[in-house]
């Protein structure tokens, strides 16, 4: 099968997820990059296209015009900029034809994020949202048996994401746009809390209704949220909490979902991915491994550790099968309602924190 | 040296905590139990010393009064009676002189608990409360370390207690008192709740200063919460919580507490309690075993597991030590201040819960 | 019930394993200590029974004759002293008509080993051997796995038994007769090398026809094994391994043991003590705790840690248990049979690095 | 940069170890795959060749002769058959100029092995064997610790290399080949043993002077070996074992290096792979992950887990280095002393095991 041609906004030398992108997208052979609007400076732009040795442009508004009356132009664009920089670019390609892969969360602010759905909504082309966690496979088979039952009614929902590389005032591209309210729209909630919520939404399939939170700047003159502590309730009694931070010192990237229901309970931690323990209320744990896995999100046999790039791989490969018209994969690739209900997130829990911790309707 | 002579409230045959407290009170031949009031019936009473080999008594009133008077009787006392019927007994035998040593929660209501302190203040005996992790030697290195500086400024603090014991409506004679408002006076908040609070409070040197609490009742009809959730603020700036829960389906006792300060982080887990997870903001994470504890809180070397008795025994053989004078062991044992502390930490969070999560002053 | 009047041999002021039994014969109330013959040093002999106030005597031989002669003379006697140390006492008691309770291994030599066994085939008393770590809850719940054939039929066999307290030459109380071949008749393995095979035959309930050993001194100028790998064969056909140092630096007490067979495989580790791993062939792995127990060897509800003492006060309460004419208990205490088997393990393991390895039979 | 030209010999649909190889060969970008000889079958050969969009031959010999000749002809081919077709497709390469990336083990005989490096002592090409696992970045990180002298001298090596996969006799296209002498010429020993002792040498820096092994067929008429269980004698005075197994049931691919030194231990298993354990004799154990590896081998920050895909990228990232003339990557990069020391290995092992276990010396 010929692979699919693909674009890049963002990820020029010296970032970081353009990169990932780019080997997710390479590694199962389904697309193939093309082109690019790689950074804002000109001259970046251009030697970062050179080195991958594709067509470069100056700014992604060019480029969605030019591919898109090329023959041989991207049908697909991966959008790898800061926060602020989704909603142009992502309505640019939609209104274009062009499919849009872009990265999490969805925007720096909900004006942004309205500007996108309405786009998603007018278009031919698809949007997906990167919320590359929930493509592993052990969380995909956990959100399977959540639906089969497996643990009865959920009453308790626990994520977390902690991370401790920004416990000092660190400054470098970045840290840089992430402290940034302009650019980043939220602190630790929105990068890396929005990755718990979706977490914990997609292997639930249930999304909270209220909530409580307390966002914190624990490193002094800090103009952004770098802890958050939310408080969850569901619509069917459930309660929950969400906590995420990057001043938890020494965490590298310690991302983990803990549900419990009257019939049993599953424990995940991205720290130990390969794993997912199922306890039933009257039974041992079980240690389940990919070979329990029904997904089939994965290259190599159980014991032959995958991770992180290759979650992100399952995401590119899912995306590609869809594109090319396989509509039984859309129900795990995130996409706009997932981005909204992350903006409702983060809106709603900025709301309560400021009305210090009042409960607060999460409307997406 | 000679033992002290031991009496017992509560603990007749079929009690849980009373064959703890025996346990661990003749682990280290410091104690001789030689009386007992040791049910409220009085056949049941009398068989059970008649079990033990004890004097038994109908009621601790007559015992108190009884024992006071003998030159051989009691020198202290273990109540282990459910939560309410803390506090008759403690104040009869502080009364009479005779070292009280008394389970957790300190009681069931807060006058309950004034009474408690108020004998304590007039008594010329001591006053102990078994909060037994607290006595693990990697949690009294972890206080160490925190009093030293190892982590820095605490910025962050969370403890969990999870079981999942009530994950049904269970009846039994531990499950009865700990579900009857009356009885227990607060559900998992109280029973262990109280733990993971003393626990924080025990190794951080810090109490919080305001809290925000969710307390839930997941099983139907049950008349006490069986499940916590608490955010905390400390007067330093610093943020934590606590989660207890009753209803955590599959878990089988599952306290832990995680700090983390500008320069480090500790984190500890009762069900890998030989080991104390150290890590420096700048390298790497240290597993700190008994061969590191400062505290002498063992018998065995390392690598021969001590567990959950040996930690109620630390406590039974400081609190020997302490009676026969060794003043340099009462920071270590908790007493009064421990059991207050945790009944403010009940009332403020049953008050925060009735206003919907409010933040409350947490005034001992 | 009448506690069971105990003397002790060995275990004056400064040992180690004679303050473990004490606390593991107290711990269930089942034991009074009464008498000792506590050093051969006459002085700390009285010095160390004065301290636990129990009738103190110069020798095991004057002790087993006036024990005898009491109508509240001594009922069993623990054996506690350095391996060349166990057969006189124990021959003594035995024939005195009063139990014995000894350390591992049996003796210091073969010949020392047979005076026992003749001596417990001529005797109405029992004799009792105290591999501690087979009466831990999960390793008794490994041996009923077995038994039921949840592994089917054992191919591999694998013990280990680390330690690294002698990676250097160190001496000290503990160290010096263990390393005195005169006195241990074995290192490395017979101090723990004979745990690692009484484990593997007491959870497989086979014992290896044949074996090929490795015995090395890492330590320059040590006289005696302080490393030993050893391979099995069994008539089944099963091949294992054992493997125990005391120069594996950094290990503190890593005793293992795992098994697989052709339905299912088990894994237990000391140091995690509580948690036994059972893979059945074509499932998830499954985390047993005490939950699943069904030896009943406990005090405690699972999750509350029990660990070393508990275990060895697991075979003192079974012993009063047998002692008292529970005979059920039997098959679950190790006695002459292990302790012979361990020695037969020794010499043939001794002969076999003699001569370079060559596969040697292991005759009882 | 411009991609290398890669061929690819083996590795048609259904094939396991070639599509490894692609994504290994495709994730940095650094390769491009450009003609193959995919199968013995032609019309198998002809068919992945056209699925992969690249040149296809209907053999390998055709194949060399032919893009030797071409100015666009591959730089470096991939050797992805079985065990006994390494060597005449390695031969021919070699001798034509192209650089053989050849999968492990070297071959099936020792006389294929020797037309091998008679190949590459007379070729200006390089040639490279994918043991793959020495390339992950916390294996890099133990040999520098070890050359570093973190562990003082080496007194015990212990590696294993546990599966369960062949438990039963099973039959597949993976089964079939590797159980057959004939193509495989050793069974766990070789296929994955090798990976053991490659391990264990690669982190050492050793290779053992003597062993003893036990060879075993656990699986009734299974006519190759299925477990090995090796000791190994190094010049130096140090012991070890390697245990390496299909038959472990339940094993998914535990593979597992342990190393003990006088002044420190080290400890990785695959299953952990992003955590490295180092114990000074004198402090707590470390755990280390790539926040502390120093041979940058990974793409993403710590705690984004990364694996087996990754770590075979970074060989052929490392080979592609070497290829463009960075000669200061050699040394990580297995290639034909690697693979002449697992032969001798694998003919040192089955000797031994002929002999009953005679200790034979590993002459490479």
């Amino acid at each position: 099968m010929k692979p699919i041609r693909l674009g890049m906004v963002g990820g020029g030398s010296g970032a970081f997820i353009g990169a990932i992108h780019r080997i997710a997208a390479r590694m199962d052979g389904q697309f193939q990059l093309v082109a690019g609007a790689l950074s804002s400076n000109p001259e970046r732009a251009a030697s970062s296209a050179a080195d991958l040795g594709i067509r470069g442009y100056d700014s992604f508004a060019e480029m969605a015009r030019a591919e898109a009356a090329r023959e041989d132009g991207v049908e697909a664009v991966a959008i790898v900029t800061p926060n602020h920089m989704h909603a142009a670019p992502s309505v640019a390609f939609l209104n274009a034809g062009i499919h849009v892969i872009c990265d999490k969360p969805l925007a720096a602010t909900t004006e942004q994020a309205c500007q996108i759905a309405e786009a998603v909504r007018a278009s031919t082309a698809r949007f997906f949202l990167t919320h590359n966690y929930s493509a592993l496979p052990l969380v995909r088979e956990a959100r399977a048996l959540v639906a089969e039952g497996a643990l009865g009614k959920i009453r308790l929902v626990h994520a977390e994401y902690l991370q401790g590389w920004l416990s000092d005032e660190t400054h470098n591209k970045q840290a840089d746009w992430r402290t940034d309210p302009a650019q980043a729209g939220a602190g630790a909630l929105g990068d890396i809390g929005t990755h718990a919520w979706q977490l914990a939404e997609f292997v639930t399939s249930q999304t909270p209704s209220h909530l409580s939170a307390e966002l914190s700047s624990m490193v002094p003159g800090r103009p952004i949220d770098d802890d958050a502590r939310v408080s969850l309730r569901y619509a069917s009694g459930a309660k929950g909490g969400i906590w995420a931070s990057q001043v938890a010192t020494g965490q590298e990237n310690g991302l983990s979902l803990r549900l419990f229901g009257d019939r049993g309970a599953l424990e995940w931690r991205l720290q130990d991915s390969e794993r997912l323990v199922l306890t039933p209320k009257d039974g041992p744990a079980q240690i389940l491994t990919r070979a329990q896995d029904r997904s089939g999100s994965f290259r190599t046999p159980p014991g032959h550790p995958e991770g992180y790039l290759e979650g992100f791989a399952n995401l590119y490969k899912d995306i590609a099968g869809i594109i090319r018209g396989d509509d039984s994969l859309t129900g795990r690739v995130p996409g706009l309602a997932a981005g909204l209900s992350g903006m409702a997130f983060i809106s709603a829990a900025q709301a309560s924190s400021r009305r210090d911790g009042a409960w607060t309707s999460v409307a997406p």
